[in-house]
């Protein structure tokens, strides 16, 4: 019998996935980390507001939520002074990159990221049979110019730059991200993914009009917003191209009670300056644990701080366990230079003194496996 | 300039939304519907221990769900008695067939289902270039030896078949879908669509082996349930199929708090016995307006009841939008010679007095538009 008969590109693909969940470290510990610091979710939590509307909307959850989300799509084109066509809106920023893929990428189509940068942005180019061309970071950043060149070398249908930047922390000016726009090939798309811009400083946003057909950005209720486990994003972006997500997405994909707790998070912006500022308070102390070990913190434009454990990447991978083993659960770069770090989410007081009882320990074994 | 470069089969795509929502409806009305009855939604809502156990994680919705579902996998195997393997959770049965089609359908791959059932498979398979060959109802039934024969002769990598049905809520006995699998060729699989199951005749679920490798089943915490507005959805297979969807699917795309809802809702199958008692109430009482007023409603094993309007397709729309414009939400099969049907939810008692109000105006308005 032949079974099931997958196409030739799915049968070739590995059953990856892209980050094994904190759950799953879990079930193999036997216990639930004390400090859930690895997957950069907020844990100051959505507004009281969206908590509120989504318990509300939860009565509710019976009807599929609208397949247009009007309120929240018109709620955000007046946030970001657009269009409603400007604005689409997704199951989190993994979907809509999903989405953004399958319209542009067929197999033997290249497309250009930096080597460490977002693995799903990878998981999906990949899944779509395109071909991946990597320009390493400059230092800790992403490099602009050298994804431009390389876009240009292999005639890019896409080109994909965070800003700040996932894993190291690191932003351009918004300005920077503009004027590399200059040398954007004709006919490549910018995927400007600014997942983090809610907590990045004041200009880093890319003074990039939504019109225009060169970029699309991603946004997220996920990490500023505190709303990564309702699964909200959205796209930024020409509206030629935000109306052809229409040929391709789950038109009734969202749930119903996270389109209204985005729209009440959105409309509580007094809760993201408070999470601005427990971010800034978290990133401050998350670098003095780590000079208080001899570690070099660096600077970071996000809710997470990554740490160089000064080191090769097996050093910093058995920080890493030592951490994940005392209960605290840190992720770290996949790659080298980069994964010479370990990258620490801003937590609470209590959850950072947790950080800073593993740490020391964590290192010195370590650093110990290390010499022997 | 050029712009972004769309693949030639995404060009190619029209911008479809398989179904307008309510609420855009409503945008246009004016007004909310009175009664909702349109889109298959159980007004009867989900177990209050699932409204409560969704309440409760919306407190921790700051933290992604498990991309694995692990607690929800596990509970849904021992529900049926399969393992964990056999399961696959995802975003409602549309994200499911989404995933399921693109894994198998590439351009110019045959895919066979029957002409006016569920438009969102088919959605899908134009949307990843397949080629859609439909057969007739039998009367008002799919017709499995059909289907299977021009499975056959077109050699098709997917058949769809939905039981119960939607839109006519007509079904086959299980037993007879398992004798139609010998006539299955052999390379194509099965898609049995259950999402009504729930709703059926004892004895209606197919007893077809989870580790089946010729058939996967769609089922749905949106019908019985009553979570349409959460997307919860999975599918039952063989294990190397169940696994393939890794390859593809958004690993984060589940709502944490639907996924606990799901959970308590499977585990209070007293409400499930609770909503088919009000299932057949309603169903009992949908027949019974259609009778007064002279028309037809056709025996249903779903939580709908589709009524032969007794005349064409455009008679059947006038009263359609008759029942809309009186603020009684209802929809209608899309093809002949279905479409001489409304397929009404089922409601509350109030929302029945709305309909039993609504419709004897709606008919006589369409009959007199049909004669002029």
């Amino acid at each position: 019998m032949t079974g099931p008969r997958l196409t030739p590109l799915a049968a070739s693909l590995p059953a990856a996935v892209p980050f094994v969940g904190p759950e799953a470290q879990e079930r193999t510990l036997g216990h639930p980390f004390a400090a859930r610091l690895g997957a950069n979710e907020s844990v100051f939590g959505p507004s009281p507001r969206a908590i509120a509307a989504m318990q509300a909307a939860v009565a509710e959850i019976w009807m599929y939520g609208d397949p247009e989300a009007h309120d929240l799509r018109h709620a955000l084109a007046a946030h970001h002074g657009c269009a409603p066509a400007n604005i689409m809106i997704g199951e989190g920023i993994d979907g809509m990159l999903g989405y953004l893929v399958r319209l542009l990428v067929e197999q033997s189509d290249a497309v250009v990221t930096s080597d460490g940068a977002y693995p799903t942005f990878n998981y999906h180019v990949t899944g779509f049979g395109g071909v991946l061309h990597k320009v390493p970071y400059a230092g800790d950043h992403e490099d602009p110019a050298a994804l431009m060149a390389r876009a240009a070398e292999v005639d890019a249908k896409l080109v994909y730059l965070a800003n700040p930047d996932n894993p190291m922390g690191s932003h351009h000016g918004g300005a920077a991200i503009a004027a590399a726009l200059d040398s954007l090939p004709d006919g490549t798309l910018l995927v400007l993914d600014e997942a983090y811009i809610d907590l990045a400083p004041e200009g880093t946003a890319a003074p990039v009009s939504p019109d225009d057909p060169r970029v699309i950005r991603m946004r997220t209720f996920s990490k500023g917003y505190g709303m990564a486990g309702a699964r909200v994003g959205y796209a930024i972006g020409a509206a030629p191209l935000i109306d052809a997500f229409n040929k391709v997405r789950n038109h009734f994909g969202m749930n119903r009670a996270a389109l209204a707790g985005a729209l009440a998070a959105l409309e509580d912006q007094d809760w993201m300056a408070h999470v601005r500022r427990e971010v800034t308070r978290a990133r401050d102390e998350i670098a003095r644990i780590a000079r208080d070990n001899g570690l070099a913190p660096l600077p970071s434009a996000t809710n997470f701080v990554t740490v160089d454990c000064g080191g090769d990447g097996a050093l910093a991978r058995r920080v890493l366990e030592g951490l994940v083993a005392r209960g605290v659960f840190v992720r770290m770069p996949f790659v080298a230079p980069q994964n010479r770090c370990i990258r620490i989410s801003c937590g609470t007081a209590d959850q950072l003194a947790l950080l800073a009882g593993a740490l020391p320990d964590a290192l010195r074994d370590a650093r110990a496996a290390t010499k022997s």
